[in-house]
C-alpha cells in the first residue's frame, strides 16, 4: 500500500480551512475513557469556551458529534415537532436544506425566498408571520456559505419574537469570525461547525439553546425523532449527571477546546476585526483586477467571498491551476451560480495579510495567462494599501 | 489557563480502547478539502479496506460521520419506513437502544426478549417471524457490549431470509476483533464504530449494505427521516459521482484509514485469533482467583469479558483504585448489571499478552487489599500457562 502523505495545501474555499497546528497536534493527544474524570474536566472546559465564542450565557451550550450538518438537523429535530409549522428563509444552498431538513423533521414549510447573493428581505418575513401566526419557528442563515452573504439578523429576531416564535439561526460559516449576537439578540437555537473560522476540521457541530428553546426541548409532547440528536438525552451526558448517551467523540473534543482556546487568546472582537481587514484588502485588489463581487457591501460575509467569474475565462481550468502550482484551493459555485462564480474563503487562522497576497499574486499569474484584461500589479497594490494605511 | 495533558491510560473497559499510535499520528496529518483530488483517493483506498474488514464484497460499504449509535441511527432510518414492522431482539442496553431507535424512525417495534447475559434464543425468533410474517426486518446486536454476549447469528439470518425479511446487525464490539460474516450470511445492514477493536478514535460508523437492502432504499416509498444519515444521498458522494452532500470529518478519516491498515497487516483471522487467546489467558486468570463469568464459554465475546463482583468487595472503589494506582480504566455495569459485574475489554491493539498480565497483577493486589480470599499467584500462573502451552 502507498504512503499516505496528504499534502498541507491553503484552503481558501468554502470549507474546510486549515486546521490551526496547535489543533492538530491536541487531536493526536492519547485517547481517553468518555466518562474518565480527565475528560469530563476537559468537557467542562470547552462548554465554558463555547459560551465565550457564542456570545452567551445559555446553560445549554454543547458540540453535537456530527458535522455542521448534523448541527442543522440537531437544531430542526429538536425544536419542531411533527405537524408544526416552520418559517424557514431561503437564499442559497443552506436554507434550501434547511427546508428538506425541517421537512423531515415532520414540519410543514412556509418559504420566504430571496434572490441568491442578497440577504432576505425582513418585510417578507414579516407578511410570512402575519399570514402564518401559528408558526413556531422561523429559520434562518446567519452566514449563507453559498452565496457569501451576512444576514443581518435583528429585525427578523425582532419579529420572530415579537410574534410569540422561536428562530433558529445557522451560524456554521460566521462562528468565530464574525459576531453571532446569541444573547443580543436572544437568539433561540443557534448551531455552527467546527471546520470553517475555528480552524477546527470537521467533525463536531457547536450549539447553543436559550431557556425558551430548552424549556419547549424538556416539554416536547412528542419524542425527538432522533435518539442520536436528542438534546434532552444529550444534555444529561454534558450535565452534571453524566448520564451515558454515546461515546463522545474524544479527540475531537481535544481539537475543538485546544481551537477554542485559540479564539479566546485573540479574542472576538480582535477576531472580528482581522476578518473584516483581511477581507478588505482581499476585495481591494480583486476589484482592482476589474473582478466583480456578487454582494453589496453591506451584506458581505467577511470569512467568504463571492466574485463572478470573469468572461472568457475558464472556471475549472483556474481552479485546478490554483491548486496545482500553487497549493490553494479555493471554492466554486454551487446551484444557480454553478460555473458563474469562486468562494474564496478567509478563515480563523488563514485570515491573514501573508495569504491575502500570496492569493492575489497567485490568481495575477494565471488570469494573465488566460488572456484576461487587467492592469499588471494593480491588484497586489490596492490591497498592500490597504494594510498600509490603517 | 491550565495545561490540556490528558495522561495516557490503559483502556480495558467497553469502550473506546487506546488508539493506536500510528492513528493518533495519521489524525493530526495535514486538512485537505473534501472533494480535494489526493483526499478524494483516500476515501477510495479507505472503503476498500472496511470491505476487507467488512469480509464483503458490498459496494456501499462507508463510514458514516457519526459514532456508533449514529450508525445504529443510520441502519434503521435507512431500513424502514414509517408504519413498517420491525422486529428486535432484545438483550442488553443495545437491543433496548434499538428499539428505540427504530420507533423513532416509525417502526412498529415486536420485541424478543432474552435475560441479560444470555443469547437470544433462535426458536424464539421464528415464533415471533411466524405471528408477524408482515415484518421488514429483524434487528439484532452482534456483539452486546452491556453484557459481554456474542450472539450467533447463523440462524437468525436463516430464518429472516427464509421469511423474506432482512437482517440489521450491530457489529459495533465486534467488527476487527471477531468475524463479521457479512457475505458468508448475506447480511443485509451491519454498522459498527471505529472506538473498539479497531483501536481508532471513537467518531465514524463503519456501515455495509448488501445489494437487497440497496435496492431497498433506492425504491423507498418515503424520504429517509434523516437528512444527515440518509443513505441515498451520502452514497452520491461515496461514489463515483463526488456529489457534495455533508462535510466529511477528514482527520478522522485519515484515522480510520490508518487503522484499516494495521488490520490488513494483520490479518483478519490472525487478529481474530488473537483475541480469543488473550481472552482465553484473561479467563483462566480470572477463575483461577474464585471469580465467576457472567456469560457461558460459548457465548464469550472475546473482546469483551464480563464477570460478576465478587461479594464482600465495593465497586467503584476498586475501579477508582485500578485508574488512580494502575493507570487502568475497566467497565462498570449496566442497567440490571449496576453494581454486580464489570467489563474488561481486550479490543484492537489492547488484547496483548502483557495487557492480560498487567491487568491480573494489579487486581490481585487491590482484591487481597479488599479482603478477597484466593489463592496468592494462582491467577497470573493460570494465565501464563495459557501462553506457555499454545
Amino acid at each position: 500500500m502507498r504512503e499516505r502523505n496528504p499534502k498541507a495545501k491553503l484552503l481558501l474555499g468554502p470549507g474546510p480551512s486549515n486546521s490551526d497546528p496547535r489543533v492538530l497536534r491536541a487531536l493526536s493527544e492519547p485517547t481517553l475513557g468518555h466518562l474518565d474524570p480527565d475528560f469530563v474536566a476537559i468537557m467542562d472546559e470547552t462548554t465554558e469556551l463555547l459560551r465565550y465564542v457564542f456570545n452567551t450565557k445559555n446553560r445549554l451550550t454543547i458540540p453535537i458529534s456530527g458535522t455542521g450538518s448534523a448541527g442543522m438537523e440537531t437544531a430542526l429535530v429538536n425544536s419542531v415537532e411533527p405537524g408544526d409549522k416552520a418559517i424557514i428563509c431561503v437564499a442559497g444552498v443552506f436554507g434550501e436544506r434547511m427546508v428538506d431538513v425541517a421537512e423531515r423533521a415532520g414540519a410543514t414549510v412556509v418559504r420566504v425566498d430571496a434572490p441568491w447573493g442578497e440577504p432576505v428581505d425582513p418585510a417578507q418575513v414579516e407578511k410570512a408571520v402575519k399570514a402564518n401566526s401559528d408558526a413556531k419557528i422561523i429559520g434562518i442563515v446567519h452566514a449563507e456559505t453559498s452565496t457569501g452573504v451576512l444576514q443581518p439578523l435583528e429585525e427578523i429576531a425582532r419579529i420572530a419574537h415579537e410574534h410569540g416564535m422561536r428562530i433558529v439561526v445557522d451560524a456554521v460559516t460566521s462562528l468565530g469570525g464574525v459576531e453571532v449576537p446569541v444573547d443580543r439578540l436572544n437568539l433561540d437555537f443557534v448551531y455552527s461547525g467546527t471546520q470553517k473560522c475555528l480552524s477546527c476540521p470537521p467533525g463536531l457541530a457547536p450549539v447553543t439553546v436559550n431557556d425558551s428553546m430548552a424549556e419547549f426541548i424538556k416539554n416536547r409532547k412528542t419524542r425527538c425523532r432522533s435518539w442520536y440528536l436528542d438534546l434532552s438525552m444529550i444534555e444529561r451526558y454534558w450535565g452534571s449527571e453524566r448520564f451515558y448517551h454515546h461515546t463522545a467523540p474524544v479527540n475531537m473534543i481535544y481539537a475543538l477546546n485546544e481551537a477554542l482556546r485559540i479564539v479566546k487568546e485573540e479574542g472576538n472582537e480582535a477576531r472580528w476585526a482581522r476578518h473584516r481587514k483581511n477581507q478588505k484588502a482581499l476585495i481591494a485588489g480583486l476589484e482592482a483586477m476589474g473582478l466583480k463581487l456578487v454582494v453589496k457591501p453591506e451584506y458581505r460575509l467577511p470569512s467568504l467571498t463571492t466574485v463572478f467569474i470573469p468572461e472568457g475565462v475558464e472556471d475549472l481550468k483556474v481552479r485546478r491551476r490554483l491548486l496545482d502550482e500553487f497549493n490553494i484551493e479555493i471554492g466554486a459555485g454551487l446551484g444557480v451560480f454553478k460555473g458563474k462564480i469562486w468562494r474564496i474563503g478567509l478563515m480563523g487562522t488563514n485570515s491573514t495579510k501573508a495569504n491575502v497576497l500570496w492569493f492575489l499574486a497567485a490568481l495575477e499569474d494565471i488570469l494573465a495567462g488566460e488572456g484576461a484584461k487587467f492592469q499588471k500589479g494593480a491588484g497586489l497594490e490596492a490591497a498592500s494599501r490597504v494594510y498600509r494605511e490603517e
